[in-house]
């Protein structure tokens, strides 16, 4: 009865997702499947790291995540298994583990790689463009029925990783970026909570706006009013109340947050 | 292996439906969930009260049905769980229940509210901002654990209500409203069926437009025909043959509908 | 613990696949359920027969496919549930299951059809316009359950077909048809790699557009590159790396694709 996770690019028209669970459920047929996003947008490698990375932890211990955004499928890059802590992955190595990664080393978790070579866990035939289907969630549902690591290929120890954003130290306090824009439009940036050491009383200025302090909460300032607040995951968020920030402002991924402590 | 319902406003791109399905599954690993929508309008409690009202009732006795519309999180409003009749339901106290407590009260079931307080049927760290992942859901997954109601929180009687439209009588029939636009642009109104007894020659006026008369399905007139039926839950519907009457009328939720009952 | 998919145009905003989803539950509750597409478009059964055919045989054996893409809802058209194979179906009778057809008697697999006409089996009221709800899929809940084909209803042997393109021989090639865009873009055609005997040095002509040569995936050629490769079910496929050939190109269903093999 693992849960196995799906973050694909591959939208909810063509039945790309529905074939996939098809298959997992032909080799897995106790596995619970969550889906996580489909709506990543395409090959965008970045926006499906911060999806996986933002869920992944709220899950059951023992958890298979899978992921397909995949500019790749049909080169030399390697199918990939893994386990990092408690969670099994598996997916392109395209390095869109890479927050998951970096938590990872920081936590000192067990960290182990296998490149998917073994064809005896994928399907009997493997094409070109789909291997989300042929060897990605055959490999999870192996997982998800207790099938070891090392069964099904080769480990390895040097994933590919991605350049991410980092929030910069400033004479008057950072510089921080937008890291996503949700569906109500508010924005979130790189910028932990913690690294303001408790303090409310911040500036904040993107794309010509100025915002002063951070609220408790969306609903204590009035519908309109531009606000900062701290996220679900402890990061400095951007919002407009009852509104879209993201359109108020014309903001995009990665725009400069400039984050200003005043002197005390 | 209760039913666990998910109606939200979320959207379906940034993963936050996900993440409240590995927090169901992490505490109550036999559940089923079932998205009913996460694409009501942001912050738009009355579609999701008629969304939710619409559902709910085809779903297995002692189902959970979770409602994170929600645009007071993090402020002084209750969440709350409520069993009405055989369905449980957990969400904020905005009044989203107001349809299914009206439906309630003509049928005397019975109905029981608690405010969610105790801290230890929610997660760990409750955040500011999702409150669906941190409060709601949990409560929902211990329900479907078998949790008493009355162990959650504290019973209240006073659940927060919305104003609903209500067709009203004319001399000459009624004045009906839009309640909601479907996928296919068909146009549900809040007059029943049974409010005509049982005559389907009337005339119905929107828009500048005029229909004459109910039919019994779509297919009963040619494409590209206004016409008006009944609906699956037994409100008038008005339509277009295998068009969309919404684009071809420009019609909105709540716009009035001239409904008149010739003189026979 | 049977599989039911289900594939229809009903849009993931209104509930109504939430409330099928909760009829299946009730009736039989240790059912595994997968959207395959509820984005076909309105009343496209072409659309949903290439989705629907293109993902079953996929799903493990014993599968019940719900099919709801229903035009003639309401009318007389039959509903219907049937075996093909290894696999059951169960929707209105229109036509969306010809390619499945097609194969099953190119493979000479068992076909039975019923006509859904025993009350026992739909839900204890019947509406006219939502036939998915109250007929479809109860009928695949019962099949789950394991309630025979013919406890359901009278057989047949004519169900109603639609007429697919087909790819036409020419003196110098072939002249294939767009069958299916999907989310990147990609544009499926109706000619399956196998008519070019193993040969790759093609030329393909499509809207005023060229393609020199299969080539092995998407990542053998620079992004922008338009391609064509063999897709994932052994069908020519015109793509664009990394991007769109849909937009590039302004292609639609049903263009016709120039497949020109030169002397050798």
């Amino acid at each position: 009865m693992t849960t196995i996770s799906l973050t694909t690019d591959f939208g909810l028209r063509n039945g790309f997702v529905g074939v996939m669970k098809g298959v997992i459920y032909k080799i897995a047929p106790e596995a619970k499947i969550v889906d996580i996003s489909h709506l990543i947008a395409p090959q965008d490698i970045r926006e499906g790291a911060f999806a996986l990375w933002r869920a992944y932890s709220f899950f059951p211990e023992g958890a298979v995540h899978v992921y397909v955004v995949d500019p790749g499928v049909g080169t030399m890059r390697r199918p990939l298994a893994a386990r990092i802590g408690a969670h099994f992955f598996v997916g392109p190595d395209n390095g869109l583990l890479t927050p998951i990664l970096e938590d990872a080393g920081r936590e000192n978790q067990e960290i182990e790689f296998v490149h998917l070579e073994n064809p005896k866990f994928h399907l009997p035939k493997v094409s070109r463009t789909f291997h989300g289907r042929d060897i990605f969630v055959p490999a999870a549902a192996h997982l998800a029925n207790g099938v070891a690591l090392n069964e099904m290929g080769t480990p390895f120890s040097d994933p590919v990783r991605i350049q991410l954003t980092r929030p910069q130290k400033t004479s008057t306090g950072w510089i921080a970026h937008l890291t996503m824009i949700d569906t109500f439009g508010n924005l979130t940036t790189d910028l932990p909570f913690s690294a303001l050491q408790g303090r409310t009383d911040i500036l904040l200025r993107l794309r010509g706006a100025q915002v002063n302090g951070i609220v408790e909460s969306y609903g204590h300032k009035r519908p309109g009013d531009l606000v900062a607040v701290v996220d679900s995951e402890d990061y400095i968020e951007i919002a407009v109340v009852n509104g879209s920030a993201a359109e108020k402002l014309g903001a995009k991924v990665g725009d400069e947050v400039e984050v200003i402590l005043p002197p005390r």
